[in-house]
């Protein structure tokens, strides 16, 4: 892997370096963001911090109280020094700014949509005349398009859910809280292999079902109830989601089947808009205006999809005033729903990577079934 | 509830206003951190701003998506204003800005060691003839000290903690991966109450057992091992944490018994020196100090404990060079450990309050025995 990451950051000083900063590229580059560490670095990011210096070399700042994963050197094969803060007090980005200044830099840019406004005064304070300037998103630009080990990570983690998801349907639901049964869908995550689940795991029974963010309570499950489910398993730091929703008894109400057949329906359009070069505000166009033909529009979300990866929730967005057009190997969710207050409701999510239609169109990771199943 | 909640926001503008800011106190204040939101409001605070204006009226903004529990309105009783964005691009500390200007405010406090520096731009940006200051920590300071409720929250949550432990204990434990048995700790805390872990469960055996911050793996549980595991469960909101050592099998080698009464008696040391009064670096030392005597001081992490509540780590910190003293009602941990790389160690942590020693000395909210366990 120490390759791969040597080459994001070699392609990430290329892009700093053209970019058409007002005056003129940064000399030094300085990554906080948790995500965008592990992207470069393929190491455990919280509390570091990955300067890309003026002379050429890499180095990951660790916190004092990191432990031995965070400890000094550097691995053979990968070009990035890593140091360990001494004192606990220490801040890995001041620390950083002081190493660029050392190093010569005039100009570092930062993150500035993660570092916090004392932080970035400190780092100021502590390295008098380095220009701290915008790094703007180039990482999570570059994070948007997924390689083929990305992607295979992302697989397994489809595969991991899927099957997690399938024993849970095999067992006794009637009776059980949606917090255990939450529960066990993480226990069986990691059971299949996974390192944790990509979110907090959602289940929904009876008038929570459908809801988009819902915690899981005491209540059970109860004949009739539609029950709603989203999980995801992490795998090699890659974050994937499934949501499906089924009737629990022997055959769902009418409303609930016309309910279910219109959220299906919205999402099969989703599903079909993704093609490259559509534009995302067109994806979720397409399923919004099913659920709105049907007087269902208010009942969605700001957004009916998005990016996944190392974050669960990454570029692009699939809403309305999205921007920009999807290219092929970007992995996103399309999950519309409905949720009729006092009733309950329907959501369906799906993990699928973007891909010509020549290839056949987009690779759906998560295969369980969308059948209205009857538990 | 709500009184409670009216009451800490009240202090916070009386202690705003007596503040020595040098341009004077600021007419609004806005806070952004998650928990110290929760701490005013009592409500999820994800993604949301609350605003104390220049009125005498408070509001809390809540993101576009943030689900039914923040639709608006004010509750019965609770002298708070709900507002809910109605964009999903929009960010509510930027919109909280408006709202302060808007109502006639020229200064606004912010939580600089929270706000971003991208966050802090939009803000000043929409709302041009506000002038933002550095609230600094008043909340945090405010939540220091804990009222009763807060201290039987945590008294609760410290019971999940020593039920879901101890029936870990009557468990058999050798061969089963530290991945497993930290799974089942956790459902373990549901099952007894919890809302959720306080933070992620701890097991380690055999050579990782006594790392500070070791995140489980699929190693299993041998004979011979020390096994140290650390959870604690999380109750209306309040968070505690146990940490344990035990050795599998039926007799601890000398070594181990060796390093296990030197780390307990670097606890004990900690412990007894929780007074009110006491500097927090000498609580640190007493433990410390003990270490340090038998050659293993370089071993011990940054900090010998730290205050719980809404958080898992807040203020006061136990370390060399934390400021200020203790006072009565504070919970904290005492958590020193030794790891011998290539052997393992030992950790042993407890929740307790400062209480005056005419009270009968600190109060242990975790109960479970600190006898070396042979299991």
């Amino acid at each position: 892997m120490s390759e791969v990451h040597v080459a994001r950051r070699v392609l990430l000083r290329e892009r700093c370096a053209a970019s058409a900063a007002q005056d003129g590229p940064a000399d030094a580059v300085l990554v906080t963001r948790p995500a965008n560490i592990r992207y470069l670095t393929g190491r455990p990011p919280y509390g570091a911090a990955l300067l890309l210096g003026p002379d050429g070399a890499d180095t990951l700042l660790g916190p004092a109280d990191a432990g031995p994963s965070h400890s000094g050197g550097s691995h053979p094969g990968d070009e990035l020094r890593a140091e360990q803060l001494t004192s606990p007090e220490g801040d890995t980005a001041v620390a950083a700014a002081g190493l660029a200044a050392t190093a010569g830099a005039r100009s570092l840019a930062v993150e500035e949509h993660h570092l916090t406004v004392a932080r970035h005064r400190a780092m100021a304070s502590v390295a008098g005349g380095l220009r701290l300037t915008g790094l703007a998103f180039p990482v999570e630009q570059q994070r948007v398009i997924k390689d083929d080990e990305e992607i295979s990570a992302l697989r397994i983690a489809a595969e991991i859910t899927d099957q997690a998801l399938g024993e849970l349907l095999e067992s006794i639901l009637v009776g059980r809280t949606e917090r255990h049964l939450a529960l066990e869908l993480e226990r069986r995550l990691i059971d299949h292999g996974a390192e944790g689940s990509a979110f907090p795991t959602s289940v929904a029974t009876g008038r929570n079902s459908g809801l988009a963010q819902h915690r899981p309570t005491d209540r059970r499950v109860e004949e009739g109830d539609f029950l709603s489910v989203r999980l995801g398993a992490q795998y090699h730091g890659y974050r994937c989601q499934i949501g499906r929703t089924f009737v629990i008894g022997t055959a769902p109400e009418d409303w609930q089947v016309e309910l279910y057949d219109l959220v299906f329906a919205a999402q099969r359009a989703g599903r079909e808009a993704l093609t490259p070069g559509t534009a995302c505000s067109d994806v979720d166009r397409a399923a919004r205006q099913v659920l709105a033909a049907a007087g269902h529009g208010g009942a969605l979300g700001p957004a009916t999809g998005h990016g996944v990866g190392l974050e669960i929730g990454e570029d692009p967005r699939l809403s309305p005033g999205a921007m920009g057009k999807l290219d092929a190997c970007v992995p996103v969710t399309i999950e519309p729903g409905v949720h009729l207050p006092g009733h309950g409701g329907v959501r369906i999510d799906d993990t699928l990577v973007v891909r010509p239609t020549a290839d056949g169109g987009p690779e759906l990771l998560t295969i369980t079934t969308k059948e209205l199943l009857a538990l």
